[in-house]
């Protein structure tokens, strides 16, 4: 079993992320969800249509990497296999937060309709924020997944696309948003500070037509 | 008569709810109005001319759903009648909440510039906010009417539209703002977050020449 | 003399509009300038080189109406000609408000550089907020003067505007910001929202080439 | 030595200024470094990788001038030469700046693309608020440097143009940030707000085409 103390130190910290996003309107409406490790077997995740800038612990829950329920009477994020599956892929990974901006949202419709399923992004001093990234002169690929309501289907396109590429920092999913991760919380959701930014940049080079 | 804790307890949600609309700038200046059923004859609505984002109970009133008024000395929101409608239409709605943001305002503007008298959203997966959608892949069909100082002739329309489209979620007003529903104020507040998600997406896609 | 407590009172509205514009980027560094009335011969105003969002009570000084400061050792704002001559025009009005937006430099910037000298503001709703309007079907015409670091020629020029057309509610200067006013200052900070929501309004339109 | 009294003083405002830019978004993730001198020989500057937003206390160290760490165990921020260098040419500089905003990003890198090595501002009311500038009918150039992660190369080359250019009053390095300074952190802070204003109005003249 898990650990009450460490689910009740990850849920406020989750919460905390939570506020944080939806006051830079990172999480409108329900849309996002959020989830930190506990221990080598199980997770704590956001329940199901939640509102993710108001959360209490109460809209947070207990799921093992096997996709099972911990919590009596809960459903979690429909979402749930996106994280199990990046949990199971590193051991070191402590937490998954995905979120919905606008500027995620319109990035990966227009990848797509441009036939990409990449978003490159060179150049920024920014990129130092990532793992591994100590200089501006880089490139950060972030792949542009279709989006699929049929979520395992889509974990399994994740998954092998990691699989191939072990140098992927976060992903979109076409009109529906952006996930990345980190050792905790409180690095994942620095990780989103910085892909966020560097939406901003590319979405507003488009508007200036460069 | 309508029972008065039921009225303090809807005034708050409005108040929240209001509080929360003006600090994203979508209810300036005394621009917006809100409502909230308190039972199947009653609504709680804001009071004429009352900053939307600084109400407190004083400016939230009491209206039949036959448009009497029974909070003494107050004049409810020249809209009443727009609420009214909606109230009547369906006994299941809860709240009625009018903002009135720059997206809102352009996207209507445009709209009706252009001949067109909807608006139609599509492929967002943020459209699963809205009751009974459960995949991106599906388009909300917004309508936009022609402003008009004229309510209960704007309120038939409205009320007309709605008999012939029984799946609308919200519809525009020409240089004037959105109006969408709920259940109660906090599931209509969710719906607002979601429609101005998407105003500003499709804003955004117009600048991009999309 | 002035009443002290009129004068606490008109300060701190003035201290509250002034934080509330700052949140919104209105007053950036050291821009902008407010006052109100105490009575018919006094005004409070902001002191020289504060810091708008940031004010206290030892940021606001007495002036008369003939220019004369009356609160020692302090200076008044740069500005302090353009406040008298709308309490001189206007034995009604209570409050001045002189904002600094990014939108209102730019379409001041635009209007004279296209050799135009007005802001026409037409068919918004919004418009209804002003004093005297009560159809959306309306138009404001807001003034563009030059810039111009000389303050009583500058005053001179504006209040020769505001005799030969009466209905004007507010007044851009090139690249430098926007004055309105009101009977308070609670009326005077919402008239600022309602053309801020329309600054904001016009330069998204320009933005879309409308 | 220096004094730990004055230390705790300008740490304090220099986590007030960091939760201030934070707010506006622009220091992203573990972006920006802020710096404030303690006296003639020690400057007070935020540890290496902490966020700027949130800083506390123990995210603040002491460097002296000649780049020696007085405080055990601690990192200062890579970019601490930048710091410096300034401070040394300008007995009377009390603070340095670095913030890292869309704005500043984009445009040090349009500038560069477009093979210019400053920008110009002019005939903005805004630039009064940078010292010696008394009237709106001025120009300000800000110089934008390449990127360099050779930090001590990079500052040779600020010390040289400075030397040049008596002049400047901030400067930018490509897709990396702004840095500015004054007497004090609150006036350095006010030469932010007042760029950042400007950044944003040039930003938008370009997408307007102007």
């Amino acid at each position: 079993m898990y650990d009450e103390t460490i689910f009740k130190t990850r849920a406020a910290e989750i919460i905390r992320a939570g506020r944080f996003f939806f006051e830079r309107g990172w999480v409108p409406a329900t849309a996002g969800n959020f989830s930190a490790r506990l221990d080598a077997d199980h997770m704590a995740i956001t329940v199901s249509g939640r509102h993710k800038g108001e959360l209490d612990e109460d809209g947070i829950m207990v799921v093992d990497l096997e996709g099972n329920v911990l919590t009596k009477d809960k459903r979690p994020s429909a979402e749930t296999f996106l994280h199990i599956i990046l949990y199971r892929r590193d051991p070191a990974l402590g937490s998954v937060l995905h979120t919905h901006s606008v500027n995620a949202t319109l990035l990966s419709i227009l990848a797509r309709r441009e036939g990409r399923t990449e978003l490159v992004l060179s150049d920024y001093e920014v990129l130092k924020a990532l793992p591994g990234i100590d200089t501006h002169a880089s490139s950060v690929r972030v792949p542009v997944f279709a989006n699929d309501q049929n979520i395992p289907r889509l974990a399994a396109q994740v998954d092998d696309h990691m699989q191939k590429h072990r140098d992927v920092h976060g992903y979109l999913i076409e009109g529906h948003g952006f996930y990345t991760w980190g050792v905790d919380v409180e690095t994942a959701r620095r990780h989103v500070e910085a892909f966020e930014f560097l939406f901003e940049c590319e979405m507003q080079l488009r508007r200036l037509g460069s």
